[in-house]
Parts: structure tokens; C-alpha cells; sequence
């Protein structure tokens, strides 16, 4: 058994719809001439606060508030990401309270993002130990609900939406080969059920940077592991740093095809290929995916698939500092 | 008597549809709270080739070959930038050639674009004469059609075609005020004409950056100006360079309600924020009509206005460059 079914994920879109975005799906002549097959690109970069992570929250903020619906609820989460301001904006577009554990290297335009929807902030040291412990004093303190940012079985089946709006846009057009992105896993987690549940004989891919492949390796090792100790967690997609949990691995280990990995050059070129020709700015977690539908291990294992889509998964981006990256790594067209 | 009339433009509609993409209208909620207003975004950059330009260039090819239907027709014009691109994809599409004159400091990227689409360049020296003359010449010698990037009237038209799908999109919601960035005036004109034609009392604003305030200057004296000798046209928004022509000013001159200019700064602001926030990656011509929008001026102006539409008229930018400008402008969130 699963966190999540193919039944929680058709529940929690008919929860946040209307006011999640139902996102474009896009696509670039082209691109397509450079990758040699269709590539469609979902937009969640154009999801509300900029990433999916909007689904997942608002799902778990709307099923607490419908289960007490006489209650003020305080929702209490850490993160200095994407999923921080989504919690924030779902518990103000709920008429809730959100406290949001960041730590203390936080860029100050991800704190304002998040004060600006009402959130609280309570600064920590950068450390996971501080993180959780002071969010769990918290919720003890406030009687407060905790929503994971991944491991949250709603926040799983929420962000799992993204593929069943995909497979309806699609229409007749039938997609070979999806190729997601994964950090903590919840995005992979809840469409890789989507897509297993409805296209049973789709090829499901996750993407994932080298230099942060704790899903790659426990995917070989079929064996749940977290970075290793000496791993600097350099990459670009700072979005991809967390590591899977137990509720997202089961998922991940039982359903996926193939997790690939590229490097921080791949991921540099992929995502300025997607802001030149797609027009979409997005962040380098979400150019993870399109790195991967260009490289030539893709080509070698799926080159017979003719339509893949990929996930883009969020569009929050310092442009000024990943593009003094772009020139360093000397990315050209 | 003007050089198109709105019958043009819905016959150009015509022509160019199934070709050119029906490009999205979108919207962004941190924006309007920023603005104070709703503002609503056609996105042009996510135009076949990156931009408007390629309506016009459609339109012309289409119209010509329509009346030639038996003849291999040589297009000829001279650009630099993304007239070039759209001509050179015009009319390979319907099966054509097509030679582009470009000066000789004309980024290789650029010339490997409209190389792409199987168009041929000619280099000359970076003057308008230079140009025009080389231009000439080849029309001569090869009893080819010279398509103006700004002044054909079936250039003017097709552009026309941007606000005519702009009020269809917008359904039941009225737009108080069209804000669109001008140049050579093709894009002004074409959507002048279509809007006034549709919705007579519907305020019409042209945005041009202060360094490069042709039509700025001409509106104010009501006499068609040039830049002035000394004007070193340095400006981020390099697609904004051209001047106003005898076919195009008459319309401005006419039915346009102001012409706004912005600052470097503000230009660059602007694009910022629609990268950031709508994650449309726009050259900093399109920030040009956002910075506007924006302004002190216009909410002087128009502070009524409720509902604001804005063509982004492009998105061909090379990203670090524009990156490493904010950066130096010291333009933050």
C-alpha cells in the first residue's frame, strides 16, 4: 500500500480547482527540431507563487479546514523554497494562519514573499535538526497542523494534479515518455500514480542533477539512501536538495522506468534554452527535465519515443545570478 | 486616407490564420497589486520567431504569393533583427525564398537564425543607406518583392491582426487603455487602426524609451521628426530603434491618444518584473509598454483606468547580456 491513490489525487483536484491555475501546456517548433521528437512542456512555472508546490499545500490546507471547518487553524511548515510561499498563499486564500520555519541564510526576497501572504517567519540556523525541531515546538505550542513539504500524503496526491490536467490537455495526442523532476519527491510520488494509474504503459522518467542524486542512487541500490556525508550540495537547482522520505520512495522504487542524472552544465544550457526559445523563465530545477530529454542517454534508452512531456516544475529564479552562471560555464546557443 | 483600413486587417486575419499562433493573454495578481490596476499581457514573444513581426511578414508573403500563384518569388528586406527572422520563416513556409540585407555588426546568433530558416544574407555596412541601396539592388536584379519591415501596408496590416485577436481573448472584460510599444510604427499603426475601429473610445498609448523619442517628438510638434543628429541610440531596447514613416505616422499622428517614454531604468525594471513575475522571458522593447503602465505618469493620466492590456511585442533577447545591465542598473525586486 501507497501513501495515495489514484482516488486522493481526482479528490484533490476537485479541491483546489478554481483556484490553483490550470497551467499551459507549450510547446516549440524549434525545440522539437533540436531534441528530435515532441517535446510538450507543462508550465508550472506559471502556477500561482511561481511553482507546483501551490497544489500540494492548497490540498492539505482546504482537506484539514473542510474536516474543522469551526476552527482557526495555524499551519506550520520549513522551508526556504517554493513550498513556504505556497503554504502561505493557500492558508490566506483559506482564511488561516501559516508560520513558516526558515533558516537563517534565507535570500531576504524569499522572506518578503512569504510575509507578503500573511505568513509568520521564525528564523533558525541552517541545519535539518533546527529546522524540524523548531517547527515541531511550534505545532506543539499552537496546536497547530504540520504540512511536510513532501512527505505530506496531501501535499503527494495535490501536487499529483499536474499530470491528470497534462493527460486532458493532451487530448488525443498520446505521450510516450514524462519526464519529472525529483528533490523530496512529491511531485514525482503523486504523478508518478497519476500516470501509472491512468496510462499504465507510459514511460516514466525522473530527472535529477548529479551532484545531488540520492534518488539515482537508491533507485540503482533499491535501497532508500540520503546524500552522502561528503556531498557539498552544489548545484543550480537549489529546488532539488532534499532527499526522498518514507512515503514518496515505495512509489518512486515500484514505479518508475529510469532516473537519469545530468550535470550542472547540461542543466545551465537546457534552461536557457527553455527562456530563448520556449519564452518561459524557469527555474534550473525545472530545466533538470529538459536536460534530460536532450542528453544522449535519454536518445540511447527512449529514442524511439515520439512525444514526451516534461514537467516544468517552477519558475522562482535569480535571472541576474543564474545568468552570470550561464556566462561563467560559457553557455552559448 | 490611410495606407490599411480594419477590412485589411481582417482579411490578413484571415491569411495568417493556422500559420501564426493565437499567442496567450496573460495575467499576473502580484502585478496588478503592484500596478493598481488589472493589467492583461498579449504575449507576442511566444509568437512564431519570437515576435509580432511575424503576422506582418506572413501577411505580405501570403498576399503576393496569392496573386502570383504560378511564380518562384524572391522576398527581400533589410533587418538586423526580428523582421529578419519572421520574413526568412514566411516565406519558406509557403515554399519561397527570401534574401535579407544586414549590417555587418549583426550578432552571428542572429544571422544563424534567419540562416536556419534557409534565407540568404547579404553583409553590408551599418548604415541606413548602405541598406536601402543593397536592398534595391537586389530587387532589381532579381525581380524580387521588397517587403519593408515597417512601412508595407500588408506589414501594417498583419500586425493589426495582434489587437484584433486581443479583444476577441478578452471576452466579456473591456479594456480601458492599449498600451504598445513603437519603433518604426508597423505594430502602432496596424493595432491604432484595429483598435479604434472596434472600440472608438478606448484609449490608445504608445510607449518609447526616452533615448530613442522619434515619435515622442513628432507627436508633441505634429510634424513627422527623425532622431536628432546627435542621438547615440543607445538603448536596452534595441527593437525600438527605427523611426516612424510616411505610411505609419498619419495614423499615429491621428488616433492615438499619448506617447509616454521611460527611462533605461524603468525598461529594465519592467522587464524584470515580467520575467520574474509572469515568467515570460520578453526583450526589453516589450518592457518598454509595462514601464508605462507603471509610470507615475500614467497613473497621473489614466488612474481611472481599470482594465489595461499591453502587447509584449517580443521576446529575441540575449538573456546575460540583459542580465549583467540589471545588474549594473543595480535593478533589485
Amino acid at each position: 500500500m501507497y501513501c495515495v491513490a489514484i482516488e486522493d489525487i481526482k479528490d484533490a483536484a476537485i479541491r483546489i480547482e478554481g483556484i490553483a491555475h490550470r497551467t499551459p501546456v507549450l510547446t516549440s517548433t524549434s525545440i522539437n527540431q533540436k531534441a528530435k521528437r515532441n517535446l510538450f512542456f507543462k508550465v508550472e512555472a506559471m502556477q500561482k507563487t511561481g511553482s507546483f508546490k501551490f497544489r500540494g499545500a492548497l490540498n492539505a490546507v482546504k482537506s484539514v479546514v473542510s474536516e474543522q471547518p469551526d476552527d482557526e487553524i495555524m499551519f506550520v511548515s520549513h522551508s526556504s523554497g517554493n513550498h513556504a510561499q505556497a503554504l502561505a498563499l493557500a492558508a490566506k486564500l483559506s482564511s488561516q494562519k501559516a508560520t513558516i520555519v526558515m533558516p537563517n541564510n534565507t535570500p531576504s526576497v524569499k522572506k518578503a514573499a512569504v510575509a507578503d501572504f500573511g505568513a509568520s517567519i521564525v528564523i533558525v540556523e541552517n541545519t535539518n535538526e533546527a529546522r524540524e525541531d523548531k517547527a515541531t515546538e511550534i505545532v506543539n505550542e499552537s496546536g497547530g497542523v504540520f504540512v511536510h513539504p513532501s512527505e505530506d500524503p496531501r501535499v503527494i496526491a495535490g501536487q499529483g494534479t499536474v499530470c491528470l490536467e497534462f493527460l486532458e490537455q493532451m487530448g488525443d495526442i498520446k505521450l510516450d515518455v514524462v519526464i519529472i523532476p525529483v528533490g523530496g519527491g512529491g511531485l514525482a510520488a503523486g504523478n508518478v500514480m497519476t500516470l501509472r494509474s491512468l496510462q499504465p504503459g507510459i514511460k516514466i522518467i525522473l530527472a535529477e542533477p548529479s551532484a545531488l542524486d540520492d534518488a539515482y542512487r537508491s533507485f540503482k541500490e533499491k535501497t532508500l539512501l540520503k546524500h552522502a556525508d561528503d556531498n557539498k550540495l552544489e548545484s543550480v537547482a537549489d529546488g532539488l536538495k532534499t532527499t526522498l522520505g518514507p512515503n514518496t520512495w515505495p512509489i518512486i522504487r515500484d514505479k518508475v522506468d529510469s532516473i537519469f542524472t545530468v550535470s550542472e552544465k547540461e542543466i545551465l544550457q537546457a534552461t536557457k534554452l527553455i527562456w530563448e526559445r520556449l519564452k518561459v523563465m524557469i527555474e534550473p530545477s525545472a530545466g533538470v527535465g529538459v536536460a534530460v530529454a536532450l542528453s544522449e542517454e535519454f536518445a540511447h534508452t527512449y529514442g524511439n519515443a515520439h512525444n514526451v512531456g516534461i514537467v516544468l516544475c517552477g519558475g522562482n529564479v535569480d535571472v541576474v545570478k543564474i545568468a552570470a552562471k550561464m556566462d561563467q560555464y560559457a553557455i552559448d546557443d
